[in-house]
């Protein structure tokens, strides 16, 4: 039994926001203008009113002004797209992230081509992720980018190794599989249809848990010594955070594990600001 | 030993050429119009003048007007754009094919960006594939989508499978990841940074080899009647064409081989037309 190190994303999530809150206060400086992210939501739900306020709060300290823009729970695509695209068009917004969930009958992907690709902060927009996929410049979905950005905070290196991700989604799973083949891994995407899971995953250097099923991963899926990330956000009976992985069983067979809540979850909102900043900072370069 | 079973083109692409020449009859006959595929052409490759003929004899057959736009080898990125928005907007022309190699210095990925995504008849622009990817409605890259076709014209079943996809370039391996994970396989991606190749595709119960390395699969690389679909188009001195598999070596091995050429080639001119057909068809529904 080696001991599971813990792949935290508090200090690789402070950086980032450092970098961002240098770049906003950069732009303010020069050019009188505050980076200003908006988050649209059209749901009730609670826990998403809450990972709001958690954005809205971080942004705050990172000097990032944060609006949100509520629709009704039942609103229609058309009206939905016609918001994003009224904020894509507006040059005092640099960001805009569509919450999910959405209203039922309507599309994600399909509603998010209404948002401007250079505003695109969570590259939820299907060209953000085929320009991803196609090596050209592209914000990507903060979530898959945080799995990417953890490891390399702690060292932990992509070239020639051997990634299973667990889970298809076009928010991490797709979107991860392109950031890890540019980074010259060998990536393996497994899903609820996968055969046989602990022979794809056993035999990976690196496993990446995105399927959204609260201990789905457990030491019989994993080589000796693999390193795990877990990307997984299951609400608990008590209100908290579990995720994809059994932390307990994989405890002393994984080298090293993220752990949720604070892994990749703060490496994700400090990614949206970040990428706030960045586009903030294109656009008065494209002013001036 | 047991036989390797061919796993030819000619059947599926026939199948697919008389459904484009149905569509185009069909067109022709109710509304006056012809579907019409226009190819972009700013090479003097040799091999690239050969490949436009065919797909021009092979549209002609199928009752689908094929013109080619030449442009400089030394064209500049603006003028290829310009070229590839005019025949966007032209309303005579349902599909545009823009014909590698490129000038130097130029993306291919990039420049097809300017190819209206309802004429993007081989998936060439990104949003097609970002959309490809959050399965909203696209057309793939032909010969990604070719790849697909020839396996269930062949009655080779891909969900809960292992599918091992050699090479991740923007036109083939990078696509067909997605459409394989949309018919739930267990997806692989290698390519030439993987440490260990035949371990990757060894354990695969499908090999698709898209690397553009002729000869680079022999028997090592499969598990004993793994099926195996060659992309590879490698020019021989002899003037004709050898694929990236080397087919003597897994003969036998291989419970089925997709042959070069005859294999993978004539289903994606076949899925050329066919998209072309498709695209004019919904122009004319569009226009009623």
């Amino acid at each position: 039994m080696t001991e599971t190190v813990p792949l935290t994303g508090a200090a690789p999530a402070a950086v980032l926001r450092d970098e961002a809150r240098e770049i906003a206060e950069r732009l303010v400086r020069e050019a009188g203008v505050q980076p200003r992210l908006v988050v649209v939501v059209a749901t009730e739900d609670e826990s998403t009113a809450w990972y709001v306020r958690s954005i809205t709060r971080a942004a705050a300290k990172a000097g990032i002004a944060c609006d949100t823009v509520r629709l009704p729970s039942n609103a229609e695509a058309a009206e939905i797209r016609k918001q994003l695209a009224a904020l894509s068009d507006d040059p005092s917004v640099h960001g805009v992230i569509l919450q999910t969930p959405l209203p039922p009958g309507t599309s994600a992907a399909d509603l998010a081509g209404a948002i401007a690709p250079e505003k695109d902060v969570d590259g939820a927009n299907p060209l953000s992720l085929g320009r991803l996929a196609a090596g050209l410049p592209a914000f990507a979905p903060a979530t898959a980018e945080a799995v990417v950005s953890l490891l390399d905070a702690h060292g932990i290196g992509l070239a020639g190794r051997g990634v299973a991700v667990v889970g298809r989604s076009t928010v991490v799973g797709k979107p991860l599989a392109h950031l890890l083949l540019d980074r010259d891994a060998t990536v393996t995407v497994c899903h609820s249809r996968t055969a046989d899971l602990a022979a794809a995953t056993g035999s990976a250097d690196i496993v990446v848990a995105a399927a959204g099923r609260a201990g789905l991963i457990t030491a019989a899926h994993l080589a000796p010594g693999a390193i795990v990330v877990d990307v997984g956000t299951n609400p608990t009976e008590d209100g908290g955070l579990t995720g994809d992985v059994d932390a307990r069983s994989v405890a002393g067979r994984a080298a090293a594990l993220s752990p949720v809540p604070g892994g990749v979850g703060p490496v994700t909102t400090a990614l949206l600001l970040q990428h706030t900043a960045l586009a903030a900072s294109r656009a008065v370069a494209g002013h001036q």
